[in-house]
């Protein structure tokens, strides 16, 4: 589970409602689909698979961290550098129930549309276990290397354990 | 006028259609109200003020500036610094009958709302002459020193001719 971690802060901001299309908009400009392949020795592969859809923000305005995590019914918020802090989702049961469906029927309007299509496609090869043999590493490391190809800014928080 | 400059490149680029509530997330994640005070030493009071509503994005994703400029019906969209591109409202005409009734209507969710309201409020002040006057440029410099404050990414274009 990745709620009531006591190194969440601020639960007491006052939450935003948000409309669907806000959201979108919100996440073609602020949103990241990223997939994090960190070497692990207590996996089959030799390798750990991290998909992470996450939304940075500068702290004056986590209160629409807090909203979104509100919105998706999952997610944690974190810091993520400095002032930033970060919506993020790691559980692959959310990113699979909850985010995936969302931008299904939702679609994004900027490029990272295409990096949600490849991010889901990750998850699909995981869901069959490929993720647990070096030749499907191998497959979801070319996938994500052409991932956030447009992106300049964020870069996504140190790996964590949840 | 802002329209039809012969600099503006990829006009042929298909517009995409926005939905009022998506601007208004994409704007709170990627826009900016900013108050420029340059030296002109045309100007009776020695300065001039130059407030410009913008929305930089990865050229990758230039049709959404189009789309924006379509969705307000007015401004103009140029290069920004390398490979980032800008959506630019600067005509005071467009900022006060377009830009300002649009986020009064649906207002912004983020605290950039904040500067929003002080880059309403320089026009206003614009509006009644107070730029014409050392008094009043005063004035409209400390609005604008507080605004973007939670802003670390985009810093504006330098001021160009129009």
């Amino acid at each position: 589970m990745e709620n009531g971690k006591p190194s969440e802060t601020l639960r007491s901001v006052p939450t935003v409602k948000l409309d669907a299309q806000w959201v979108v908009g919100f996440v073609d400009g602020e949103g990241c689909f990223f997939v994090g392949i960190n070497p692990h020795p207590e996996m089959t592969s030799g390798y750990q698979v991290l998909p992470e859809f996450t939304v940075v923000q500068h702290r004056r305005d986590i209160q629409l961290l807090y909203a979104l995590k509100t919105f998706f019914g999952c997610g944690v918020v974190r810091r993520n550098h400095g002032e930033r802090m970060a919506y993020r989702v790691r559980s692959l049961d959310h990113l699979k129930e909850r985010i995936i469906p969302f931008f299904e029927k939702h679609p994004l309007k900027s490029k990272k549309r295409i990096d949600f299509i490849k991010f889901r496609k990750v998850l699909q090869l995981m869901e069959r276990g490929a993720h647990l043999k070096m030749e499907g590493i191998q497959k979801i490391r070319v996938i994500a290397s052409t991932m956030n190809t447009g992106r300049e800014r964020e870069s996504p928080a140190p790996p964590e354990t949840e």
